[in-house]
């Protein structure tokens, strides 16, 4: 048997081992608000207050702890200005857009499809 | 300007309102443990012990409650057979595979860069 696709691999051995990378990365990326903020930045940066106010309902505090796993993990850069007032604007890497363009086809599935799930 | 694609408008107007049906459905799809049993049952149905097998981690508790929501939103089927001892299939329905089809791209794309990005 010829296994070619990453993940035919991981499913002959059990949907990504417990311990393994890809679940961290993944709980971050599907996290409740990583996806939103990512869907947020798909069409170009936005300072804190943007963010705060396009992905709807975020709290200071989450919008914070997620723009900080998401800057850890390569997705967010984080620019700063020394401007008065400080200007911060958050941007897609090139990681950040690699993953992200994987996401939009499942947001626009879900988009399209969720009153006839949830009804 | 013309908004042709759904998302497009639920950007300009805010990532998904915090009260509509898609952030329902996006956080079943991509709650901890639904992305992996779906994933799990992308390759064709399976038993209940297989699911607890394959889906590495995830406790009686958890995988009843997931495979509850994926039931209620039509995207897994579950049959079960009066035979002795009784025996329950899970597989995805249509809806579940359309879905599915939108989340392994993703999922491959974590699986082959988490190291990196964890590292």
């Amino acid at each position: 048997m010829v296994v070619s696709h990453p993940l035919a691999r991981l499913l002959t051995d059990g949907v990504l081992p417990a311990q393994c990378p890809s679940r961290v990365v993944l709980d971050h990326v599907t996290s409740k608000w990583g996806v939103l903020v990512l869907v947020a930045l798909s069409e170009g940066s936005l300072r804190w207050g943007e963010l705060r106010r396009v992905v709807d309902g975020i709290s200071e505090k989450m919008l914070a702890q997620t723009l900080r796993v998401l800057v850890a993990d390569g997705f967010v850069a984080r620019d700063a200005r020394p401007t008065i007032p400080p200007r911060v604007d958050y941007a897609l890497t090139e990681r950040g857009r690699e993953v992200t363009a994987r996401l939009l086809p499942l947001m626009d599935w879900i988009t399209a499809n969720a009153e006839a799930i949830v009804s």
